[in-house]
């Protein structure tokens, strides 16, 4: 569970309602038929945006903010150099028990393949292939989410636009001109807040864990052709390190490399 | 059909509705001139912007989102396995009755091309040759809609301040100082609901069924190439599978890898 | 001569004109001090930001989106697919007669630079080279044409605030509080319009009619390239095809392939 | 110290006072609920846009632009010229008394790799990886302020429009309008002044000094695969002189060229 | 002198003056402490962002845009063709008395490594290295009249901001009102005016005086290669020919090419 996330989602709201009582607008914030407009109107117009898969599916991608991105790299930094020490004691060959509970479907396949004695260059061709095709899906559901953080605030707008038109059609009666502008504002409150409350952050999360995902990948890509390559296990693990942040690196070079 | 393009095109017009009855502003968000000001001149100029022929075919290019984009790609990885196994057993030439019935030219005409023998990289020169061109013309296409989509606001902009200087003028009568500002407004919500409700989604469905095709070509194209060079039909297939969406890719590496 | 950009240019001004007809602004629109600090002010600014013959020839380059931009691909390609039939049969050095009468500059110097036997490699590079300057001399007249869209709404803007300036200093003057705010709105009209109605279209049009002079010439270079290095005419006819519009290519198809 | 960033961070300041001290808004600018609100808000938002690592570490990064960049180009290149001397006269294993208190680990171990006879190539793929993962980690932190940067202004524009519904909900006391609007408007000073007098300024210095940071350690990459290669000490000082500002080169060139 | 660019600054400064002056506003525009807290908080940001040499050279560089750029390409080409010439007939080693005063450093120090008999590729990689390092110097400077381009509007509104928070805490005194919003309007006039009329061209200047320099250099190490590699003079001048503008280039094609 990601902490962090629920403490920006919550703290966010918090300082709105903390906003809403400072200012004396409680009452005037929830406002219904608002939030139908902007939100259920940008979230309809995301239908024309992009096919109904991505749109009914877009909830659970969401979801996925609340979850800690953990690709356990430093944990499969010294699988790759146990298997690269192995594969080098006793022949690639060898390596057909270790990798059956492996869990890691890439990282599983990638080792098959090498087991298997597939050519190096046609094994990173096609593990590339199934990263970048990873990236690309990933960048769909960011780009849905993008989308969203967009039109929301520009249905906020158009509320706020229709909620003006309609009130300039009853100057009239003075006592209902600030209730009807305030009620025409509170779509461009909604619209504001989707937007850097919820959508843009979340939308940079899931780029953040994409990034990630797709780092961790390529680690493991750059472990399984060195140890097709036969590389030295003192090597690969300098090359392999280079991927894990600095804390984990540290840990890692002690136990790996200095020993 | 493209049930969701539906979805969002009646979607987002209800929301205007029910916002419309809402504020009390239905009767002022009907103003034929101002319609004709915002989507009118918006689209003159695009005009300007792009020769005759692609503002004539716009509409015809922006019908495309109803259509559901298909390119049959799990179909196809199936029909480029069964070749390549085919054309390991009894030679490329075989494969020359395979393709008379072949419904898509690009796969057709590369398959055509391996079958007279001509060299492996010629053949994907003129392939992608034949894919870059075809997205060249596709972004062409969606960039009139982007055109179009930033010309309305800006049009609804003029159109307001147009009508704000013409009610500046006659200041004096204050009974039409309400109406007058209302159908200022007009304009520019016109143009922010053809941005956001219409043509930004429009040119994401686009951009989205464009990115679809490129991905299908390129995967004839790899598929085409492995047949040529004669790769054994189980790595052609797992090649080619990373090209599908998740769902598919299971179904098919069941039937095509683990049989 | 462009139709499309004539309609864009009038239909633009009509619907201005319908607009401030509706709008009752009419009168109010013409206004000769702000048409200068608008469009004159923002011109003037040009020449801070590029050089004098920049500037100077800025007019003429934009005259250039009224005159149809017409590269004749498809009659270089069949001119190219004849060369390259005649070069099989007679040798390169026949080619020598035929190109006296060549208009297009870059085609015949290209294919004088083969005749001469001059190396395929320094051909590309040379003629490429040519290509990549003509597209930096095009861009840069483009970007004119953008920071001139940029700052007519800055001094639209610039505009308004001195207006508004000038109006808050005067506020006991009740009367002429209405047509000073409108002057003041004017140059933010005038700003809006310059952008929205010709400049932005006119830089789009003018990138357009470069990306079609660019994929001809690259047409040519590859059709020079493959003439050199003795391409079988139908091979070479399939390639160039690809550069050409749907169209033209089916018409050419059937001509240069099929036949 | 970084002198520089002292001056804008109090000269950003003073010039705010003196404006509040002529504008005669000083007592309005001082409103703790609404820096809650903006600072607050937008800092708790970025917990949903980043891990919570990065969002405890900012301020420890922020503190950076205080210090004085400074990677002792000079020196660097003096010290590596100096080793490709010795190197070519008694040998790369002579190298290795020198690097012994070299603070540089960058440095250190990559001359060790030229000792340890590690093929060239191979030094080069570890030591760019090393590089790129910096990069990024820098990167990253730098996407953080920018997020930062971008949602004050967000969260100063949805205090306002709080404020303003608030407000419009009490028009009848008019004494209380003035005061009410102008507290609305101190999130959207808040915000406007977070993102031009903080935010963005530490983004750009962030990003300046991991420009210096990598050109520096790309000029020890090219000079310890310059040592290892053998280059002239002559011309390896050349090439790295590239990487120095004007001022330093031609006091070194005077040193290490002409001499 | 580079006579736009004094066009362009007094251009621009009078028409601000004859807008000024039309709409009643003249006294109004003059305002020092407006001036102080746009022109000189945004200066002062300009601390906090870049280094402190950046700050204090800003003006000298800024003065850049009032010379003209010439790099004096076409003398550059008739040189560069003389001495290709001259070392067919006589030798590489006969340069160098050629060379002794020539006022170019670039140009000198690259014939130098010809003569000194260095590899094409050590040449091409080290005049390359400099290119570069030149142009990072200046997109640097470049990015600080942009930083500062973005911060005046910033402290422009700010300005306005607080002006308006004062005016709204003393809203009873109705005479004070428009004078009051006036001052307050007086920052976002400056700020907008900073970034129209001087930053935002002069960065446009200076980044195309950049593209100048930088396409003259690389024409020199065209120049030099071709001279390394014997190339004919003939087919050198062609290439060089081709990184002038079309009117001198006619012009020396009828000299170094048809002749």
């Amino acid at each position: 569970m990601d902490i962090a996330s629920f403490i920006g989602v919550f703290g966010g709201l918090s300082i709105v309602f903390f906003g809403a009582f400072m200012g004396g607008s409680f009452g005037g914030l929830i406002h219904l038929p608002s939030m139908l407009i902007t939100g259920g109107g940008s979230f309809l117009c995301l239908f024309l945006t992009y096919p109904l898969s991505y749109v009914i599916g877009l909830f659970k991608v969401i979801s996925k903010v609340f979850r800690t991105a953990d690709f356990k790299e430093k944990e499969t930094v010294q699988k790759l150099v146990a298997l690269s020490e192995k594969s080098r004691r006793t022949g690639l060959l060898a390596l057909e028990e270790e990798i059956q509970d492996f869990e890691d479907d890439f990282l599983r396949t990638g080792l098959r393949n090498v087991i298997d004695g597939i050519d190096g260059a046609q094994i990173r061709i096609s593990m590339e292939n199934e990263l970048n095709q990873m990236e690309a899906r990933h960048n769909t559901w960011i780009s849905v989410v993008n989308a969203w953080a967009t039109l929301a605030p520009g249905f906020g707008m158009l509320g706020t636009v229709m909620g003006l038109i309609g009130m300039l059609l009853n100057l009239e009666d003075k006592s209902s001109l600030g209730p009807n502008m305030s009620t025409a504002l509170v779509t461009t409150f909604y619209g504001s807040l989707m937007q850097n409350w919820l959508l843009v952050p979340i939308s940079s999360k899931l780029m953040y864990q994409n990034a990630l995902e797709v780092k961790s990948k390529e680690m493991i890509i750059e472990g399984i052709l060195g140890i097709q390559s036969g590389d030295h296990p003192r090597i690969l693990a300098q090359r392999l390190l280079t991927y894990l942040n600095p804390v984990d690196r540290k840990e890692l070079e002690a136990e790996l490399i200095r020993e």
